[in-house]
């Protein structure tokens, strides 16, 4: 049984169920992934962090299906008044009852899915329109190349959670080159943003992977069904995210003063680290007035108060928590000029996305306080407000071996929007001058050992095709410095192949060009 | 076992993990979630479609943990290097160390999760600032009141989907109202938008959520996990939603031509209802020259062909492809005197949004077209594309019964957002001339058969408290349509609470003046 119930035969958009009978009949057709943009559509920078095809494969593909998984889809597949497949006992690519397609044809019983998947390895810096996976059907199998590909197709939401999660990570890192003793490579970076974004999901599956994706940069993180995951099923136990405690709006207003709840959290956390919510009633107040209330408390407890504001001008909030934070406990002034707060900083978690984190990292430098004192919570700025068309991910065919023997190379090439063209032929993926770029598989020029796609998936699952996240995180680190911001990374022989096919069909897409 | 395998007592933002610990002593607490705002929000439109707290119960919270959770959570919360909680042995709300914090404590072992839940009934339709659940904790447990906010407040997504689905309905409805023979309760109604979300998705689970909201208002989905989860987890058994048969783009580019795949198609699936999509290479061609070349063919089966323009500007590319269609098929006028095509038709599925759809519908009535003749396919736009805030979702503590005894009402009310403030007190909800109204749930206003908060869960799963997928459909058709479109729906007497709670702070929030 799969997580949720449903069995992979009708995980997947409904239209596919029928493609088995729309394909002409071939050998082997292949498939691919790509983003074909970077982030927000950005031609500057046009890096990613490719991340999400091991849950996918783990927790789907990988598992075996059962007569009973046969039994529910067919179920499903025979609903009354359906409109989908042509004749009863309907013919599905998964039903024993596929009569009338002529072999070969699909026949699966219990077993697993019957197509091979490549991948790049978890954690892969590419530019946009490197194939993140290809998928391999052959035989009999072959009409079902494309049925995996709405579930597969979700690898852009981990993608493009780990991409804006590791841009966000290049604005701290700015910051704190500028304004922090530590530069750029201080260990308090990797905590500046935390993971606020578990309310903002749909689901609790979403949480677990955009909240991993977002590990790979940061290892703050208040989604624990994340940093529980990432730990336990990715990590073999080793802790990946953590947090600190804190308050909530809650907390704040079931004491009958702020001032009462703030005491009870320095009771309680005042040698560590600890954040307090500030605006339950009137954040101007809580600052001038409650925050000196508890100040000789919090000092002789020693630890570390976290001012954290939840409304209004978020560069604002943020500059006047530093400012009450400053006149209250006092700041030094560091090697390159900054003041750094003595015990005591902020954390601004309502309304950041990528900007709003540059815009109040340039306010706090214009004021004179180094990037030690601010941290960033990202809810559904990091884990929702992303979607398939951030980055402009598809899958496409891109080959096939016709019935005779004959094989051809496909290209999709709309004329009404030439940023959606494919590329053609089987593809593979080899560092040029350190950028992953992409190639033809059909010439001498990738190596076997020097394709970045890598066999993760042969109608069954493969032992030892997983790096565990520690490997993962060290990687994008270091390939994510290393990229350019962008590059052409089309080989010339693709690039050769992709005129071939557009002078099959008259236009010739820019990248031709 | 959790879905996901990740126990419940993880499933949470780490902050509340140490909430426990926070708040005042106290023998009870209760808390409640809401919309704060219509959709986008619309102010003269407040109406949305409660939906999707049967999921969230049933699959996670009605589910025993286990001893095994308990040590699985216990090694998370204890793991090294972790600042959230004070001491070790870690002390959390789970554990059987929970040692110094003083009776009465929370100390959970095997067993259910130790609240009170009431929520609406699946499917009622109300105005923002309604309260969709209310969470109650006694006792030792009381500290525990807000650990599920988390998880449950994740019912933000199926409500927006449901709701943006419901308002899609009525896009249709005043479409068919001015065009269709069938006016606004023709048939046809119900499959003119169909769900093409699925790999828009960030995972199964949410494909699983959203695709049935979308099915509260439609019957058309390619979204089969979704379909197949509403049939058989949700109704019984019954068929829920459907879809037709159609080509993608490499179905039309794995053949020689364009020709070859709608003549494979029509061989096919000529006699029922099918879709084609047109704009692999050249979608003018596809529509001038390759649709007549197969019309001849396509005719003598007799059945309905779908196009389906990808790309362009949606309203342009839909009225040449009805021009096209009507220029190869024909078309009648019917009694309105708009034109319907015969035997064929078009669904745009690209760029879908309501703003779209109304654009759309507009165009082709001005074109002379019936909305018979065109149906819509929504993905991203339908299923991803909202997030907590287009109707700003928020779950927050509302009384506290403290450990001498005294019951207090709790608000929070920030002066720098006063759209955040909250309500005060234990609510009950109550039709009053029809409109769910809001009121406090201790005065005798509210008879216990009249408040349409229900108790769902108690410590415990309950029988009998879901209501079948049909039951709730049928509840969203009834109630969407009798609810004017804005209402005031907070009682006198809780606005006299919030009056009395705010002379308590100071400020006055609109909704008390």
């Amino acid at each position: 049984m799969l997580p949720l119930g449903v069995p992979i035969s009708v995980l997947s958009d409904s239209y596919k169920a029928t493609h088995f009978l729309q394909y002409p009949k071939a050998h082997k057709m292949v498939a691919y992934g790509e983003f074909r943009q970077g982030f927000n559509k950005d031609k500057a920078d046009t890096r990613m962090v490719s991340y999400g095809i091991r849950y996918l494969v783990e927790n789907y593909v990988a598992k075996p299906w059962t007569m009973e998984d046969v039994e529910m889809a067919e179920a499903f597949y025979s609903r009354e008044g359906d409109l989908t497949l042509p004749a009863a006992p309907p013919q599905t690519p998964f039903s024993s009852a596929t009569r009338d397609y002529p072999p070969p044809r699909p026949v699966c019983r219990a077993g697993y899915f019957p197509v091979k998947l490549e991948a790049l390895p978890e954690g892969t810096c590419i530019h946009a329109r490197v194939p993140v996976y290809q998928i391999t059907a052959t035989g009999e199998y072959s009409p079902l190349c494309t049925f995996l590909e709405t579930l597969l197709t979700m690898i852009w939401y981990p993608t493009t959670v780990a991409t804006l999660s590791r841009k966000a990570r290049d604005v701290v890192e700015v910051s704190f080159g500028r304004t922090s003793d530590g530069g750029p490579t201080s260990r308090l970076v990797e905590s500046r943003l935390v993971d606020f974004g578990f309310r903002g999901c749909t689901s609790v599956e979403q949480s677990i992977i955009g909240g991993c994706a977002h590990l790979l940069s940061f290892n703050s993180s208040d989604t624990m069904s994340a940093a529980f995951y990432a730990q336990f099923k990715l990590n073999g136990g080793r802790p990946v995210g953590q947090s600190i405690p804190a308050t909530e709006h809650s907390v704040m207003t079931s004491w009958p003063t702020e001032a009462a709840a703030m005491t009870n959290m320095i009771d309680n956390f005042g040698t560590g680290i600890y954040a307090c919510v500030m605006d339950s009633y009137d954040y101007c107040k809580a600052l001038s007035e409650v925050l000196p209330s508890v100040a000789a408390h919090k000092v002789s407890r020693g630890g570390y108060l976290v001012l954290r504001p939840d409304s209004g001008d978020p560069t604002e909030a943020v500059l006047m928590a530093l400012n009450a934070a400053d006149k209250v406990f006092g700041s030094v002034r560091n090697s390159k000029g900054f003041r750094v707060i003595q015990g005591c900083g902020v954390i601004q978690g309502d309304g950041i996305d990528l900007t709003t984190m540059e815009k109040i990292s340039v306010a706090i430098e214009e004021a004179g306080f180094a990037a030690d004192n601010v941290s960033y919570g990202m809810g559904g700025g990091l884990l929702q407000k992303v979607n398939r068309d951030t980055m402009s991910f598809a899958t496409k065919l891109c080959h096939i071996v016709y019935e005779d023997g004959r094989p051809a190379d496909i290209m999709k090439q709309p004329q009404t929007d030439t940023g959606k063209f494919s590329l053609p032929g089987i593809l593979a993926v080899k560092r040029v001058n350190g950028v992953p770029t992409v190639f033809p598989a059909d010439t001498a020029e990738v190596a076997p050992h020097e394709n970045l796609l890598r066999v993760v998936y042969d109608k069954g699952p493969l032992e030892g095709v997983w790096d565990d996240f520690d490997t993962v995180r060290a990687r994008v680190a270091a390939e994510w410095m290393a990229l350019p911001r962008s590059a052409d990374n089309i080989s010339s022989s693709l690039r050769e192949k992709v005129r071939q096919q557009m002078a099959l069909r008259g236009k010739v897409p820019a990248i031709a060009r």
